[in-house]
């Protein structure tokens, strides 16, 4: 799924492990090199629940579920690749080893009160889950 | 826009107005007749709260503002036109005159408590709303 003449649909996870903010370092642009929340494009025939589940378990090896809705991201200026809205997630039920994936060079783990520079708007989307 | 190789992406509106639930009769397939909560694609360029405000305002002449985000409903099978997710707001602040649309054949004021069957999972949005 690539951007196009309508609104993409991604999802990102916000999952704490061992008290830090699990993050993964983007292998790709755009925002290569920077942390993100992992996550990816909702795909044809799937829930938003079972998207963010999958793609946390393809970028870091995590199985978790679902918590709560933690908003919608959709800014048209978010993503530089054109209008992809966001939907968030807290997951929790961590089980699992840490595992980089395929869209991730690496997997960091971030100290949710004292954020590096992150992806997207994702900086703006921890502050306002540890803000609710 | 329609639902095609990807997810679409629409929003629906949960007003009330003097007591009861602010609903449109569907004047187009899917579900022609019934009633449904106000709502519509999203366009790109624009935030998913815009949108619910402006297919509120085209459909049914109120003039709202977004109260807060009540779910997203992404079930591949509640749209039998493709799969389509909704983002469903409540919305307050009314203001304007009740005046059917260009997608509504009629507006209809219903009960919340007493809901005839609703087009696509209408009903089920509606429950989950008033139980929370």
């Amino acid at each position: 799924m690539r951007p196009g003449k309508h609104p993409s649909v991604a999802v990102d996870g916000l999952v704490m492990h061992d008290g830090k903010l699990v993050a993964i370092r983007r292998k790709n642009e755009p925002f290569r090199g920077m942390p993100a929340l992992p996550g990816g494009f909702l795909e044809l025939g799937e829930t938003v629940c079972d998207a963010v589940v999958r793609e946390v378990r393809e970028e870091t090896g995590l199985e978790t579920r679902t918590v709560r809705l933690v908003g919608v991201f959709s800014d048209p200026a978010r993503d530089p690749r054109g209008h992809v809205i966001s939907i968030v997630y807290e997951l929790g039920g961590v089980g699992g080893a840490l595992k980089a994936g395929s869209d991730a060079s690496d997997i960091v783990l971030l100290d949710p009160r004292s954020l590096p520079r992150m992806a997207f708007d994702h900086n703006e989307i921890v502050r306002g889950w540890l803000s609710a």
